[in-house]
């Protein structure tokens, strides 16, 4: 068996041993006899992986007591309705357009109320954060609407809004687990489950309790209620249970390699090799104003097309896959997320300087 | 490694060779250096995978050209909001009320227009499928919704009824796969993977191309518009795509097995075996009218809860797990889904009659 570099932007490279447990434990369960695939979520064993899944993500983001945790399903486009189904009342939410997944959620909030983009990078192609001083939130914004980090375009919040008071709202889908935050900051936090943390099918939502009411938009879909989710602990209906499964392995996994500060200073060494040598390269330059840069998902590019064409291939020899850049921005793009090693991105920059000296 | 012969009536036991594939490829899927849950849903490896499970499940039931197949999410509960906000036109909808799932989806149709209940059998706690002659059909119904096998009760349609050519809905969450069906009896079919397919997290929806449309529900939130991923090949976000691989291995097992029509088979012979014992037994009963019986979830009781108990202890010496019946029906149910091998089955029959002799 071999193993490559994966620099997918989601799905996305899991740690090595948290697969080799789910293979080990594929067709029995500790001493159940059976996988986890086909036990009951109902049952003592499931319990005890969702409860210490949850309280090991609690652990990990130090989230206050007056939050809930939920395991969804449907990824962040889910939320994109269910935010607005369930937090409006004067049917009005500020946004910060940062990018392709910003408009999504504004073009679906707009369907059910009145949107407000108080501050957009779209003018360079979402390049960069906006300027998040003297932000006119509206006085009467249900909530403000930020993307933590911008996937396709390798942006970064290197700081919050003042939402004066305002309910913050976080898309956190590629950088939840990545670096510290302090949860009491926003009111909703979500994150689609394959970037970061497992596979795609689970979402995490950390809502904090007041926002969890019994007050919906007319035709609220039962399966949009986080009420209906928080009262069952995200047993209302069978949850993605494996998926869920391989959440709390990734979880044990950070705490045992030393939690989010461990991680967050390893993605800052990670990044920074990456940054360090594109800012020093003649050839290769990243897309992104320095200080807004993504730890995440690093954009970069050439001058010349058939550069980049020939660069993502010969990439492949070297075991380094799914640099591609997304369609919007071109070039090349490196998802280094927690599971991608310090090896991983040190053989991508190695491979950088020597494509570099045999092509100029 | 033990292998226990388990009887949860989902999620559910699945072929042990698909586990195996499964557990074999989870560090390495062929020659991608990549796990399956760390593939890009758009990479040509994941297309592959999607598009040979659609093939292979059209090739099973033999799904006419003029149907798509859908990988969602949000198990059927989804679909009890989705169906009306999608199909409601005049709202209302004729329901055939079968137990604990039709309520739920009674409910659910009933926050977006008129349910008319042509049918129940509430009156005898779901022991039997209502008589379908003669049925009230509202000429103003948008569909008739079944729940085709009553996971719970342990009762199955073993016709259909006439809906005057009203579109037919029916929730196969649990008999899908089972036995032959004719999908052209059927506008809409739907099916949470985790009892006859896969892991929970994946739901499988048949729909005839005349229902996708653009007319939906006010409110009706992006993800619950047929039309979006019908259009997108279930790939307007990021499907389950752990799941539908999983879900993929096990229709190629069971192509590989002879189809639906062997697996059909197999089902009855194990049914069979089960009810036949039961029928002859003084200590065991059925509690389903015989004509009405599960081929997949067999409930059955004695007539002390004490027996009961001692029985659902003493089988798990036995290797016979999760053979509690549902709070609502009491007793025992095996369920007996396509994986339960015929051998489960036997040991099971086995144990009962070793313990009617024991105990009487």
């Amino acid at each position: 068996m071999k193993r490559v570099y994966n620099f997918s932007a989601g799905p996305a490279v899991l740690p090595e041993e948290v697969l080799e447990q789910a293979a080990s434990e594929m067709l029995c369960y500790k001493d159940t006899g059976i996988s986890v695939m086909e036990m009951s979520h109902r049952s003592q064993d499931f319990k005890q992986i969702i409860e210490e899944a949850e309280a090991d993500l609690r652990k990990l983001l130090k989230i206050p007591n007056n939050y809930k945790v939920l395991f969804l399903q449907g990824g962040a486009t889910t939320q994109f309705s269910m935010i607005p189904m369930n937090l409006f009342r004067n049917k009005v939410a500020d946004f910060i357009n940062t990018g392709a997944w910003s408009k999504k959620a504004i073009a679906e909030a707009k369907r059910y109320g009145e949107v407000r983009i108080i501050a957009s990078s779209e003018d360079d192609n979402f390049s960069y954060i906006p300027n998040l001083d003297n932000l006119k939130i509206s006085e009467d914004a249900d909530y403000v609407h930020i993307v933590q980090n911008n996937t396709i375009y390798g942006t970064r919040f290197t700081k919050l809004p003042d939402t004066h008071g305002k309910i913050l709202v976080s898309d956190m889908s590629s950088n939840i687990l990545s670096e510290p935050i302090n949860v009491e900051d926003f009111g909703l936090i979500f994150a689609g489950a394959q970037k970061n943390i497992g596979p795609a099918g689970t979402t995490i939502v950390i809502i904090r309790e007041d926002l969890i009411t019994d007050q919906y938009l007319e035709h609220t879909p039962i399966m949009y209620k986080y009420k209906i989710h928080a009262d069952k602990g995200s047993m209302y209906n069978t949850p993605p249970t494996y998926g869920i499964y391989i959440c709390g392995l990734v979880f044990k996994h950070l705490l045992k390699t030393g939690g989010v500060e461990a991680i967050y200073q390893k993605n800052l060494k990670k990044a920074n090799l990456i940054y360090d040598y594109l800012d020093k390269s003649k050839m290769f330059f990243g897309t992104v104003r320095k200080e807004d840069r993504s730890l995440m998902n690093v954009t970069f590019n050439t001058n010349s097309v058939e550069l980049n064409n020939k660069f993502i291939e010969e990439a492949k020899n070297h075991k380094l896959v799914n640099i591609k850049g997304h369609r919007s921005v071109g070039g090349m793009r490196a998802s280094i997320y927690n599971a991608m090693s310090y090896e991983g991105v040190k053989a991508l920059v190695d491979f950088m300087q020597k494509f570099e000296s045999e092509n100029s």
